[in-house]
Parts: C-alpha cells; structure tokens; sequence
C-alpha cells in the first residue's frame, strides 16, 4: 500500500514526511510570495574589494542557479552610482525638452494614458566579464558573467512620445538623465531612440523595482546597460552629445594608443556556460546537461557553439525557443563526463555573421588597457575531481 | 539651472526630493529584492466566504496591475487542496512505474542531469469565472479572471522521462499525484503527456515557489489547472483512467440533464480586459488605454475584438509580440473616453477558429450547474463618474 493510500485508509505511516502527513499554511499568509526555503543561496552577491563604496557598487545575478531565459526582478543585478533611489511615483515627473515642438513634462499617469509596448529584452554592464580582462580569475559564473539580466519591458516607446512633443529639424541626439543623486545622463543617437527604445515603467509584469529605476527607466536594446537610465527624469533633445562624465571619463574603452573609443553602445555577442561552473561542480563520470546562455546586442543569435577540450573541437548546441532579437537565448547540450580533465567552452554567432572572439584575439585588437565591452569566450577547466575552474587558455 | 546642475555646483536646491538630494542604499542589502514601498497594494487576494478554510482555497493574480505576459512568481495565483506544502528538495523522489519496462525513482539530482527544455505556458483554475457563473457579481478583474498566470516553465519533458522508462503496449494513461496531504492526482491521456507534458522544476526563470509545487510540479500546456499536479511524486502509466475523486466528484460539468462532462481538460478561448476595470477606474474623459489578455488551451491567439458598446460594433485589437501558442497574449487599444456610460467588452479568437461566447450562448449549452470551464465574455460597465462595475447583458 502507498503512502497515499494508507493516509487515505486512516492509518498514516510512520516515515511520511511532514508535507504529506499534515496541511501546509493556507493562501492568506503570503500575499506576495517567497522563494523556498532550501533556495536560501539563491541571491545576488557583491565583491567586496571591487569598488570603494556599497553605494557606487554593483551585485550580481546568480547565473549559475537560473533557467530559461528570464531573470527573476528580485535576482536582477543592481549597479548604482549613488545608491538605489527611492523614488514616489506621484512626485516624479519626465520632462521632455530641447529640440521639441512642445515641450512636456509627464506624469505616470500621463504615460498610462499612452499606448505601450512589450519588449523582452537583455540588459547587461558594460563592465561585465571586466575583471577578467585585467587578470582577476574571480571563480564563478555569477562574477564573470553576472552582470547580466533579461527581461519582459513595458512601458511607452519613445518614438511614441517624440511623436507628442514633435522633434526640431537638425535634431540628432537625445540627452537622458536620472532623478538620482548620481544624475547619471547619457547621449543617445537620436535614430536609436526612434528606432527601440522604450521609457519602461514595468519588469517582468510588475512594476519596476526600485533597483531598477522604479518608476521609470530607459530600455535601449542591445546597448550597454548604464544608458539604460534609470529614474528617468529628463529627455534633452539637442544635436550633438553632451559628452558628459559617464561618456568621456568612463565608460570609454582606452586602446594601446592612448586614444580612448567614445560612443561604444553596443554590447556584441557574447556567451557563458552557466552549469557546469565554478559554482556547479560535477559528482562523478556520468551524463549531464552543458547549460548556458547566448545574446547579442546586434540581433538574434544564429548558432552557439560548444567544446569540452578547449576549442579545437566544437559541436553545435540546440536553441531553446523563442529565439528573440537582442534578448537572451538558452542552450542545453546533453554531455556524457568520462572523468577526465576538459576545458569547457561556449561561442556565439549571431544572425549578422559576427563570431564571439577569443580573449587572445580581442587583446590583439584592444591591448589591455579596456576594462569594458570583454566579450571574450569564457574557459571552465573540469578537474578530474569534478572542481571547475575560471581559466584562460592561449 | 536645473537642480542636479546646482547639486553638481555644491548648492543644493531646497526642493530637491530625497532620493536626488542623497545617496540610496547600497548593493548588499537586498539579497533577493522586493517591490517598492509604493507597490504594496499589488498583492494577491482571496474571498473569504468562497470557501471554509483558507487550507483548501485560493488566492489571486492582481491582473488589474500587471503588464505584458508574464506572471511574477511572487503574485502568482495559488489553489491548495490542504495548504502549501513545504518540501525538501534532498528527501523528494520521482517514481515511474506501472504499465512501463524500468520502473525508476528519480532524485532532483537525476533530473538535473536529463536534458531540459524550456516552455511559457499560462495555467488557469477549471473554476476561473465560477463565481459569476452562479450570478456572484464579484467587482474587480483579481477576482473575475484572477486564477491565472503565465510562465516560462524549465523542466524535463514528460516524453524523455518514458523514453528512459519505456513504455509497454497497450498503454494509454497515466496518473500524476502530489506529496501533498491532499495527494491530489489526475488521470492523463498519454497522448498528451508524450506531446507537451514537462515535469517543471522551474518558473520564470529561478526555481519553482512552493506554493507552486516546489521541487517540482506537472506542465499540461492548455490543459485546466489542478492537472498541473504539484509536489509531484508519482508517475503511474495505465490502459484506462484511474476515476480519482479529483475527476469525478470534483472538476466535472453538471449539465441541465443530471448528466456531468468527465475529463474535459482544455481551457478554451477567453480574454478579459483588465484596465478599465473596477479596480482601475477613469478620472475624467481623455485618452486611455484598454489593456487586457486573451489565452487559449488549444492554441495561439489569432485576433482580439473589443466592443465599447456591449457588443454590438467592434474593433480589432492590436496584439503585442510574442504570441504563442498557449500562452498569455497581451493586447493594448488606445480609447477615447467621452465621459458617457460605455460597455466595454473584449473576445478571443484562436488558431482554431473558436470564437469566445457570450454568456448567453454558454448558458444555452451547459445550463447553470456547472461552475468550471467558464470562458463567457466579461463585461465591464463604465459609469458617467469614471467608476467601473462588472456587469452581465443580455
């Protein structure tokens, strides 16, 4: 007789665990709900020597523990210049000024009334995979890649509300600003704005999290993630860039030459396997699933590649539907581990024919100098104890 | 100058708010984010007098306040059948037996290690729209049509777990049942199960909640909620249906004749409008959005109609990307409100040609005893106030 139907016969085995031989709490206990328990490590982390303050500073997102395509918004990596704002939506307004017809300054309210779009889309910094590229092996796919995050954007595309204001001939970029201490604010071309960008208002179907610009931000597909203005307060319409500090002393990648790129937006493929890795070791020879993640800031990623032996050899890694432009997409490649040694590796292509470079052949082009834009394919070395290794092979 | 150019100059207006006049908090102290103090009516609910105990109930999706596709997991509708079970993922075991050649006992390690797929599903209570199906005029969207939710579920699909069993001849069903005190468990075609069935370890992207079948819980795309067995411990493949009381007394349609429909396990097409609603009220005549969702068990969304007169001229409405089959499809209409009484309605049609009734039509069919499988058209009625009522016509 089963568990299930001894209880129903009234005498409960002694070995039923708790869950099965009791009722659980009802639906009015969480009215917004939580992770399981036995998930409790399951949350974004910092690296303490990284930067001087908590307030300027970043977390990041567990790669290693999530599927699919989606990034949970209480798991989505926060990268502050001045601490995460707090923003009241009846208090904040997004003025729009400059090179418009009639300028504007919007409510929430206003932007409801708007007609809005959905967008999945993946965010990402910058700086991701940076520390990598001066050296540090930090060990685990959430530190080398987890600057990193999808989601579903909805709010009002700027098109739309460029549309309302009317934009001056000669016009040709778009200062957005933030409502946090920081004031972050960037130059964005004003072709990119008309084209997909979007003034967001929620994540993932609710509204977005303070961390990520509650009540609004700027969703700029396939561009680096501090564009993304978060607490969007100002849109500037002008034509040229301000050449603010966020574009001229940061966020500029500095070549061998001392000459520094300006005005690099977007973030070319890229890709990781998020298990195996450091933070997902293996337990004995015996199949497995290869898990990770692709995305291109260019379009949709046509091919991912993968190799257990360091690059000489690759197979071709099936896509999980949907495929989407400029989001994130999720590769599963069974693999069978004999027990020895591998060096795991992953390459993305995407739909424009651009292949994922190695670390060796980016540094040839960037020098060393670059701490941004480090798309490079990433290396585990699996031990023959089953540890796995951040690596760089030649 | 404007206020953050007089804080970058050390003058700090007096008017600045808060979160620009200071720093936010840092990174760390959010290990797993939440929503915005703002945010905190955003909640899911239940009706107490719906059921005797908050044990065997349900609470529901606040559909009035999400956007785009997808459900957050924090908001996503429970119904328990003896409370939401806590299980531990290390002492959980899978068994497969009955009608197959290798009876297994599968750990979470086990399925980790079986390829994967990926699927965004909606699931939907059999009793979604009961309440007004009795003439309840219950006023808010949560509770009309709040037994709802969509994901991107990550698991191992049901045919590669019987492709590892084997299957014998002559089999046609298999039950699925809980861990849970209630053990709740369904009879399923196996047609079905070898077509889309995945056992779900994840949602949205982390690990499944608990009240969402933590460690792991049955995917039926399109087919009605309860089958969607959570907890799920026991996989019994069979030649004929077991007749649980979950598919006899409960979970079937009364029709007027005394007769009642077993094993009616699609969820048709449906829609509902879910701003305007009671709960999202106008403020005075202007331009508005009408925003809702439409979902079908038998395939994809091909057209949505709203009407703002009860049914008598309609207008197509624009569908947002992605539509898939069996998921959630958002569509948005821009409206102008004139300020006078106004009926606004909205219905699917899907890839089959089915056209969503009107309660009417349904009632003509299936009588009033039954209370599951209640995909009439919803109306809401807007008041010359602003004010929004649910409201049944002719």
């Amino acid at each position: 007789m089963s568990g299930a139907a001894a209880a129903r016969a009234g005498g409960i085995p002694k070995d039923l665990p708790d869950w099965t031989a009791g009722m659980g709490p009802g639906v009015t206990d969480e009215p917004y709900g939580a992770p399981s328990k036995f998930e409790a490590h399951v949350v974004r982390r910092n690296v303490e020597w990284l930067t001087a303050s908590t307030e300027s500073s970043v977390n990041f997102t567990p790669l290693q523990d999530l599927n699919g395509i989606l990034t949970p918004n209480g798991l989505f990596f926060e990268r502050h210049h001045s601490g995460r704002a707090d923003v009241d939506p009846a208090q904040h307004r997004l003025v729009i000024h400059g090179m418009v017809e009639r300028p504007v300054s919007l409510t929430m309210e206003d932007l409801y009334r708007l007609p809005p779009v959905d967008r999945i889309a993946f965010t990402e910094c910058a700086a991701n995979g940076g520390m990598e590229w001066r050296g540090a092996q930090l060990n685990g796919v959430q530190f080398v890649r987890g600057m990193l995050g999808c989601a579903q954007w909805t709010g009002v595309s700027v098109r739309t509300l460029l549309e309302h204001t009317g934009v001056r001939l000669g016009a040709k970029w778009v200062l957005a600003e933030g409502a946090d201490n920081a004031a972050l604010d960037r130059s964005i071309p004003l072709d990119k704005m008309l084209d997909d960008a979007v003034v967001a208002y929620a994540q993932n179907g609710e509204r977005l999290r303070p961390g990520q610009g509650y009540p609004i931000r700027l969703v700029l597909p396939g561009y680096e993630g501090n564009m993304w203005v978060k607490w969007l307060r100002r849109l500037e319409v002008g034509d040229e860039p301000w050449y603010t500090r966020w574009e001229t002393s940061k966020y500029t990648d500095l070549l061998p030459t001392g000459k520094a790129i300006r005005f690099s937006f977007v973030q070319e493929a890229n890709s990781v396997i998020t298990a195996p890795s450091p933070e997902k070791p293996l337990n004995g020879p015996g199949p497995y699933v290869i898990r990770g993640l692709a995305w291109s800031g260019n379009g949709r990623i046509a091919r991912v590649d993968v190799s257990t032996d360091g690059g000489k050899n690759w197979v071709q890694a099936p896509l999980q539907e949907p495929v989407l432009p400029k989001a994130l997409t999720r590769f599963y490649l069974p693999w069978r581990w004999d027990g020895g040694s591998a060096l795991l590796q992953c390459r993305a292509i995407d739909e424009t024919g651009y292949v994922q470079p190695t670390i060796e052949a980016l540094r040839k082009v960037r020098g060393r100098n670059a701490i941004y834009h480090n798309n490079s394919i990433v290396t585990w070395l699996v031990n023959t104890t089953g540890e796995v290794e951040n690596v760089q092979v030649a």
